[in-house]
Parts: structure tokens; sequence; C-alpha cells
């Protein structure tokens, strides 16, 4: 960028400045009001699924309007990950807001246990959702009653929570709900939850 | 498998049968009545992104429950697929369908230009969808009128449709809708717009 230059600078909480190069500096013009962030917060509790595929949910996820990422270790999580994990999450969710064009980069919780993830859950102003299998209302079902400001989602890696995660989660206070008749694998029935609750929320 | 072992035999185009090992030949002992099949024929009109990122469409949307992909080469695509990729596709999409348990292995058709894809618009018992920018009516808000037994969604890549392309869909009876107010990548949209349109046939 050269002298005289314009930009948008963000503080990723969601403030956001116009600002100008002079010389060596930037200085702020005015502050911009523009929002893309949802009108609803989206915590999302995670399975850790196989391999990398949680930089994946990460990535779109960020994308899709996230607030918070609960990275958890559930019964059939086969891999502890490594502290380092924490880190690479943290940065690519930075590099999603900002090619998303978000104004807040969503925070990466450390993991956790499952019993840990949920423990929390007990804010009033809150909804508690628990993607189960298909005997369960869908979620697209549940979504159309849109009562609350906050949303925390948990959803299993390969194979779904455990009969015994589920029942866990809805003594706490969670709806059990479906994503559908088909097998989702765990990088693709984050997104659609998350897609869902942005379209019933924006819509 | 051994014998007397039973499996469950698919032909791929939705009728299934309980079969039984004996010696070298496997016998049919009865048809199975199983659907895991949207209740709505949904065709994927995308255009193709960067690299190998058309995989990744097919795998996600596969396990969703689309029935074609029609791979578009639009104003924005930037390089042509090779011939090969058609064959890695339909690889990837009969993988994807056995997977997540469905009765249909989604057809790939070969990839044409945004313009031929959009040319054959014209079922009365379908509905014609694309995906632009959020000036428009969302998805979700479109989607509350089930009204149709065929979905066809027409969906950019990196940038989205051009404003022609847009208004060539529009000439045609396409409904311009908008995914949310933040970018997603070419892998994230055709997901997300899927997973609504699964939502509110299947619940």
């Amino acid at each position: 960028m050269q002298n005289g230059d314009r930009f948008v600078a963000m503080d990723g909480r969601g403030t956001s400045w116009l600002a100008e190069i002079k010389g060596e500096f930037a200085y702020i013009l005015e502050a911009i009001d523009i929002s893309t962030e949802l009108p609803v917060t989206v915590t999302l509790i995670a399975a850790l699924p196989k391999g990398n595929n949680f930089d994946s949910v990460v990535r779109s996820c960020t994308e899709l309007g996230v607030s918070t990422f609960v990275p958890t270790i559930g019964d059939r999580t086969l891999l502890k990950p490594s502290s380092h994990k924490l880190e690479r999450w943290r940065k690519i969710a930075t590099e999603a807001a900002e090619q998303s064009e978000r104004q807040i980069v969503p925070t990466i919780l450390p993991t956790v246990s499952f019993t840990t993830a949920i423990s929390q859950s007990n804010r009033a102003s809150a909804r508690y959702i628990c993607v189960a299998r298909n005997h369960h209302p869908s979620l697209w079902q549940c979504l159309q009653a849109k009562s609350s400001e906050e949303i925390t989602i948990a959803i299993g890696c390969e194979g779904g929570w455990t009969t015994t995660e589920v029942e866990k989660a809805i003594a706490l206070g969670y709806q059990p709900v479906s994503l559908g008749r088909r097998i989702l694998r765990a990088v693709t029935a984050p997104i659609v939850a998350v897609s869902l609750v942005v379209a019933a929320f924006e819509s």
C-alpha cells in the first residue's frame, strides 16, 4: 500500500475504522458501521473428528458466523490432539474470518471432555441443541421458533454421540435433533447444522 | 464374507435386496423397502472452483442427497477441467453414496458452459433457484413454500456468478436468492444451499 491509500482497520472484536496511510503511519478517518455478524451467538461443541478434519470444520463454520468453538473429546474420539493444534485452529479461524469479511474472530477454546463441554450450559437466554439420531425432531423444525440470543449446538464425530452422551446432554437441558436420514461425515454435519441456524436467524 | 452371511445388494438406482451367500453365489432372499432418498429431486449446477475443490462439493452434496451434478464453466471459472475429472467425480459420488447409505448414486453430467447448463430449465414441476448477492431474498425464505418435486440450484464459484450470468438465469425463470451476509468459499456455499433444501423438504 502507498501513501494516501485507504483501508479498513478492524480489531477482530467487532469494531472497524476507515484508515489512511500517511507517510510511515496510518490515521483513522472514521468509525465504520458495518456488520456481517449473526444476530445470534452460536457456540459449536464438536467432537474432534479423525485426522485434520477439524481444520475444515473451523474454516467453514467461521465463514458461517460461529462465535465460539469447543473442541471436544467424546466417547468415539480416536485421538487426543496435540497442543499445537489449538494454535493452528486459531490461525485458521483468523484467516477465515478475514476472508469471509467478518468483524469478529471466533474464540477457540482448549479441548475438553464432553462432560466438561456441556457442563456450563445453563444460561437462561440460551438454547441448547444436541445433534442425535433421526427419530428426533429435525433441526429445521426446532429452529422455526427463534426464541433466543444464544445457541449452543453439540455435534458428534464419526458415528455421532453415544446414547450415554445424548442422555447426559438431555439431562442438562439439551434438545435432541436430527439432521436428516442420511449418514453425514464429521466434516459435513457441523456445516449443515450451522447453515440452518444462520438461515433461521438471518432471514 | 462367508457361506451363510447376509448382505444388502443395491442397484444404485433405488432398489435394494437382502441377499445371502451360498457357496460361490449369492441368492436374493427378499426386496427391501428402505429409503434415505430425499422427497425432492435436487440438481446442482455448480461453477467449477479452483484446484480439486469440486471433489469436496461432490462428496458432501452426495451425502446430502443431491440427484444430479452439472459441473459448469462460468465467467469466473479459471481452469477448464481435464476429461479425467468426470471419471474421478463419478467415483467419489459412488463412494459417498455408499458411505451415507443412499439408495441412488447421483448422476454427474459432463462439464458444460453456464448458458448450456441453465438452458434446459423449463419443466413446469420444477423450481429454479440461482444463488446471487445479498440484496435478494434469502434461500430460507424462498424455501418456506415447498411447492415442487424438483429443485435446480445454480451456484457460482469464488466471486459468485457475474451480474450478466445472474440476469441470464433470471430471464430463464430462475429465482435469485442470497445465502447470507458473509462471503462463503466455493466449497462451503453448495453445502449450505443444499442443507437448506434438504431441511425444508425432509422436515
